[in-house]
């Protein structure tokens, strides 16, 4: 069975589809009630955010593009200080994508959505022509707590720089899946809910977080930087690294700090809190390899990013020129 | 200037496309703020809904695909009691699409945005490959005042069934334009805010409501009226008809109750407020041409449309099957 363009008229295979497939695997009274639009209980302040999945493959190693789709939209609302509540989704197919492959897609975005604890609430279905492809947009809502501020303009000097984990993973596993290379790198795509919840329960003081995605480590902190006009030193010796993805990446060229990650994040915490707060993040199942990178230093150039390298040198990171690796989300 | 995948690499060429194009037109104080996600006020009920667009062509005449993408998030919003706040976008662009046509389809998704008091306050851009052509996902939010409960389910004995104007004008126009015929048909693509609104302020009992798009009428009213298990009865002389639309669709051999809309209301209210309700329609810039369509009576067989025929019959009206006319929306 493959996807035509009946499935996107709006008729009755299209409400087929949605009633055997996404209904069943995404499940929820919400879901169920909701016509064109869903009710759901709001909050006083919320965060609202979107992004559309074009990943190549749409199966690699260690995820798939809709754990993907549901990771990126929820470490999003979790970078805003949120608490991730709903998803929606919509999906654009294409003609000739084997219903197979859609569902366990849509399995594997069940399962994201429940250990991310998010329900998904309203979607829409969509068929192109193509060859058998797909595309997933999911946009969220989460609660802001009263009194969480999350910004880049709330850094401040002194502030430790930890990163959750080792960088270009995702990245690697998607380029390694087009090279057809076998090896054991995997994915780090993942929803980072547990993680930055702790640090808030535990009343550590985040000032500002991202997650690390397309453009990589350099890209983001370049991106913070500028905003907050503040100073940021990073060490390279300091940046945890996975083996595997360091060979691979070396053979190629690569640099791992403009790497796309799935499942990473950046924590500006202020200094008094920096060791709880690296031992709250090492806690968590996706952030053994957490390190603390850097500092703030305003007494740097402003708005800018220097790293401390290897061979004893200062390296001034700009956020990546020129194109990346195409479709790697 | 074409786009190339360095406008979806998320580094500097994709930051100067927000910043020149999607912040430039779609200007707001919470766009500018936001990092990854927006932070905005909330509301204790809230209406979530996700729309992803594939017309094709991506401009028609009376429209786009950038002004379509504003007005179905809106509407269906409107459908479910809310009042539209915020919308989000997912763009997913094809290589080789000129960024003037990107430009003057931002710039009309802007003015919708205007017209119907909603702010783009979160946005994402991809890039694959492709033929120049585009995507659109739009993501709204809005507010459900207290009280305020509109669905299917409350569909009531003798509620009159009020459509807000003519059918077919979006799925001829676009039709038109693929087979390259001249005539004066033009989509009929708008956000019905305005029209909404001033039957809640006026107090009509509005029970439910849904926008008229894929499957058309005929699909629409057959699953309202499978959801609220009532006998709904429409009259196809009651039925407002565009003289040019009907024409084109007379030679084509399509029956305007299964063409889709995107500027179309059908509402249900309670039969004591029916004149007043059909008069603020017709008083709003989208409603001249609404009429009272028929009625829900529940001693017609139960979850089921029956429409009387010019010539006098009765029809049993069942959703669509089949495909509809592909990437209308």
């Amino acid at each position: 069975m493959i996807i035509t363009q009946a499935h996107g008229g709006g008729g009755r295979v299209t409400s087929g589809l949605v009633e055997d497939l996404f209904f069943r695997y995404f499940d929820n009274d919400i879901l169920r009630k909701a016509g064109d639009s869903a009710v759901v209980d709001g909050a006083p302040k919320i965060a609202v955010t979107t992004d559309s999945f074009v990943v190549d493959p749409i199966e690699y190693d260690g995820g798939d593009i809709g754990r993907l789709s549901v990771c990126g939209t929820v470490n999003d609302l979790l970078a805003a200080g949120a608490q991730p509540r709903y998803l929606t989704c919509g999906f654009i197919l294409q003609e000739g994508l084997e219903i197979k492959t859609l569902e366990r897609i849509v399995s594997s975005m069940a399962d994201t959505a429940k250990e991310a604890g998010v329900s998904i609430v309203a979607g829409d279905t969509k068929v192109t022509e193509g060859r058998g492809g797909l595309f997933i947009n999911t946009s969220g809502v989460g609660y802001v707590p009263e009194g969480r501020d999350i910004s880049a303009e709330n850094i401040k000097e002194g502030d430790a720089v930890i990163l959750s984990g080792c960088l270009g993973e995702h990245h690697a596993a998607i380029l390694k899946s087009r090279m057809n290379i076998k090896n054991n790198i995997i994915s780090d795509n993942a929803p980072l809910v547990s993680m930055v919840e702790a640090l808030f329960e535990n009343g550590i003081h985040v000032h500002a977080m991202r997650d690390v995605t397309r453009g990589g480590l350099a890209t983001v902190l370049s991106e913070m930087a500028g905003t907050a006009k503040a100073g940021i030193v990073i060490y390279e010796d300091r940046l945890p690294e996975n083996e595997s993805v360091r060979g691979f990446c070396s053979l190629l060229g690569l640099e791992t700090i403009y790497m796309g990650n799935e499942g990473k994040m950046i924590f500006f915490v202020s200094e008094d809190d920096t060791e709880r707060a690296l031992d709250l993040i090492r806690k968590d199942r996706y952030g053994k390899n957490a390190a603390v990178i850097g500092e703030v230093k305003q007494a740097e150039d402003r708005g800018s990013v220097h790293m401390r390298t290897l061979t004893g040198g200062t390296r001034r990171l700009e956020a990546m020129t020129g194109e990346g690796l195409p479709r790697i989300c």
